[in-house]
């Protein structure tokens, strides 16, 4: 197993399960931008004042390969890495992990910008100085 | 704009948009899941009946690529043409135009496949005969 | 069965049935809502707008008794009528019926108040005095 | 501050909040939801094992008060206790209480029936005769 930058537990809760009698494929897009959330919460970025301050950190891509289901009474913990492929776009690298056996359920790669208040694309250093530090890579 | 197979319009619903006032980017799976049923639904194929009579219908892999937002009030419609990539595979292309300006808001790849009630892939064959042939390609 | 001031058209979607194969019972609030809020837009009230404007209208209390079960396929349609207990609160009274044979659903009623930026209660006359007008009782 | 049978935990998750900044007023369905079903599962009832056995527990009554709002990066716990009014009826007081500062966020009951495969109504001694002792009154 890779290891993660962050990680973050769940439970299934049983209005997520659709009438497959599983976790709606849509869900995981709300399970992932939770971890992300919470992940960028834990480096002093908070997204609603983010947003509040005029800049919208939007997702442009969503990538989900689905493995296996999470059902009714499922806990599970989501891996979250990130990379910076250019200056204007990161992409989460989030994976579903089943508990307590560590079953892989779901990868995902997510896209997000940051947009000024006119819609153009801006670094994410002018959300933060100290998130654009800490996802730097290191210098050799 | 490509032809499309199916059609079928929305409008935005207030609870879909989040704190950035733009509809959540995992509604747009719950949009494109509501299309494809009612493609199925249009060619005779009944979700909830196939999954009653013991045949799961998953989603396998995910794909969006989300190019402007909806927001409060707009409406839109979203386009579906079906590929079979391989004989255990189908792949729903989506793309989701706001009105009335046909302005191209998202573009989605949405791999399914069928499974038995043991969870072994099955063609679609074996979900309708009827549904097979018509996406079968034409014989020249 | 009562007449109504306005009447908006569903169909269920297979996203909102849970593992009971049925409309779960929260999703009803955001039918309800989606009704409330294109009865707002057709008396000339943009949600959206009064938002941005800076006053909030909230729901301050639901109650709905659900007598029947929604599920995959089907239609239905809410109607919608609107009282004013007291000068700061709206009850809208909805009530949801399956087509196409008008078989009684859910019965609401739905109280809100509108606040303003400082989270002050005030009149739905600073929202707007057409509105206001609209659901005034008639004079005799 | 009432003492209640069983409390559970939460985080606001941000796609729960709606274009006002909020915690959407149908979510509170979904909060309320998944405690009750946790509490049932603390007490030996597992509802996706009682719903495939083929009793269905429906909610048939639901009153939510709002008295504040949840927002980004609140934390909240529900406190919930339990009714019988009659031999086929179960209502669950649940109360949304913020973190750390336990203010009053939302008061709810919640009233909920077993039916039976048929759709009749049945006793909850036919889902679990464990929790029907647990939930009877004590004799003095």
């Amino acid at each position: 197993m890779p290891s993660y930058r962050f990680r973050l537990e769940f439970a299934v809760r049983d209005y997520e399960c659709d009438l497959e009698g599983v976790v709606n494929n849509a869900v995981y897009l709300n399970y992932l931008e939770h971890c992300r959330h919470e992940f960028l919460r834990s480096v002093g970025v908070d997204f609603a004042a983010v947003v509040a301050a005029g800049t919208h950190m939007v997702v442009t891509r969503a990538e989900v390969d689905y493995r296996r289901s999470l059902t009714s009474g499922d806990r599970f913990w989501i891996g979250l890495d990130i990379e910076r492929p250019t200056r204007l776009k990161l992409v989460f690298v989030q994976d579903v992990y089943r508990l307590p056996d560590d079953e892989l359920i779901a990868q995902a790669r997510i896209t997000g910008a940051a947009l000024s208040a006119s819609g153009r694309p801006v670094p994410i250093e002018s959300v933060s100085e100290q998130f654009a530090a800490y996802i730097a890579p290191q210098a050799h």
